[in-house]
């Protein structure tokens, strides 16, 4: 099986269309790289793409990345809705086939290596790459943003995995890591009961006792008179869809509400929506080589 | 989106390996094609090939299949349990992805045409090609098997749609097609009583009123002490794998039998689960561009 890596940097630009498509172009021109999106916010100032390659082919993606953006973007001269420390703000490395966690991590050191020392940015390891718990979560790394991180590196807590002890002047921080892959998923209720969306999420999401992997709040339809169960899910292999979509529905019944539908929002791996097929189907000794466009991704 | 198109011709040998590996080879050299399995029968005396290819890449492959395997397989030597009329006795051409029914009947008939043409084969277009609703029906055409076609030719109903007026005398003759694609699929009862499994076949097929492309059959699991409805879903689009399983869930259940598990036999194009994980989680404005490793097919 052929590696497939999926790799989404956001980065501080979401306005200047220029800027933001000659860096998308260097991205798209690295080795091996399959830039599949790119999505800019203009309100947030931030552009998120995303790309797919093998283990060389992220590291060369990552690279032209830098080199793009580096040049292009000042932080100092930045302002935006979103949180923000570095200029390329987050490269998340996501194991999507033939590549392990493990795999990840490392590749996610060998790529915070190389932007600290090409272009003496201060690199912070995160989620599954994190060097300690407190790492792991990307907001709590992020706390104090461009601004204030010259006198958090100052605490011994915050030095960066790699490169140096205090912000790059224009460029900021980065962090790096492995996680795996989000899907957006939203559940739609047949309700203008906005409670009853409130409660079906703090039901299911990991803080109020629900599933672990599952963030959730309750969203407002108004053009639809419905409400809305919104999902972010940090792990679809051991928080899956239908396991999520199937506890709404009960504890929607309960407030004798129907789902009226639901919606993966952006990209998905196959994996996600097969699983939901094997549940449904009970489907016995399946596997993803049954599958005849999967088979044509294997070399 | 590139064009994805299933070409699973099937060959009468099925127990020379040497044979079946030279024809494979030579399938698998063809420019464009992607040979992804060989299935042998022994039994049979019968081979199935699976490629892909796009429309030119199907012509190289089919090409290649018949100048290796006519010069290989003598049908007056041949014996085996499946009826058969030619070496290379039936080649399906089925759309998968970037492709119409009407593409892959206009391919197969630039194919047949060729077959004719460069082998002296007389070919039978049939199921959406056929010319006539009685050559839609392969088991028809194949009527009298390869013994009995010089006879059988001689009657005006059964004059071929390309090639000369009597078998090839070796080769005999050939049927080609497009179809779409078959699934083999089979859902396990938790009950030892086969008339239960024939009693929901009967529902579930064309034949007892059931639904249009399904196929059925009851079959004894005498080592696992179940029964087996054994399906052959001939049009996944229309009548598809979730309608049909929960169609035999209510049929069982009206027996007080529970559904253990199902099973997809071989290949299987993704559409066809998406179509069940679409159906169970209520997908709303689904589109398989946001399937990640489908869009890596892409160009």
């Amino acid at each position: 099986m052929p590696t497939v890596i999926e790799c989404v940097p956001n980065i501080s630009e979401g306005r200047d269309e220029k800027r933001v498509s000659e860096i998308a172009a260097a991205v798209r021109a690295a080795a091996g790289v399959r830039l599949l999106d790119v999505s800019s916010d203009s309100s947030h100032n931030r552009s998120v793409l995303t790309f797919v390659a093998d283990a060389a082919g992220v590291r060369e993606g990552v690279r032209a990345l830098f080199d793009a953006a580096v040049p292009r973007i000042d932080l100092r001269q930045h302002s935006g809705e979103h949180p923000r420390m570095g200029a390329v703000d987050v490269v998340p490395v996501i194991p999507i086939r033939g590549a392990t966690v493990e795999q990840c991590v490392a590749l996610s050191r060998e790529i915070g290596a190389e932007i600290a020392e090409r272009h003496k940015i201060p690199v912070y390891l995160y989620e599954d790459s994190a060097s300690s718990e407190k790492r792991r979560n990307l907001a709590e790394i992020r706390k104090g943003q461009f601004e204030g991180f010259a006198a958090k590196m100052r605490e011994p807590d915050w030095k960066p995995d790699f490169g140096p002890d205090s912000p790059h002047p224009t460029a900021g921080v980065v962090a790096v890591g492995a996680r795996p892959p989000l899907i957006a998923y939203n559940v739609n209720l047949g309700t203008r009961d906005l409670a009853v969306a409130e409660r079906i999420a703090k039901s299911i999401r990991h803080l109020g006792g629900g599933f672990r992997y599952v963030k959730a709040m309750p969203v407002e339809l108004a053009d639809r008179g419905q409400v809305q169960v919104s999902i972010n899910m940090t792990n679809f292999r051991k928080s899956p869809l239908h396991r999520v979509f199937e506890c709404v529905r009960s504890e929607a019944e309960r407030h004798g509400v129907p789902i009226v539908g639901s919606e993966i929002v952006g990209l998905c791996p196959a994996e996600a929506l097969m699983m939901a097929a094997e549940h449904y189907l009970r489907l016995e000794r399946f596997s993803s080589e049954q599958v005849l466009e999967l088979r044509l991704l294997e070399e």
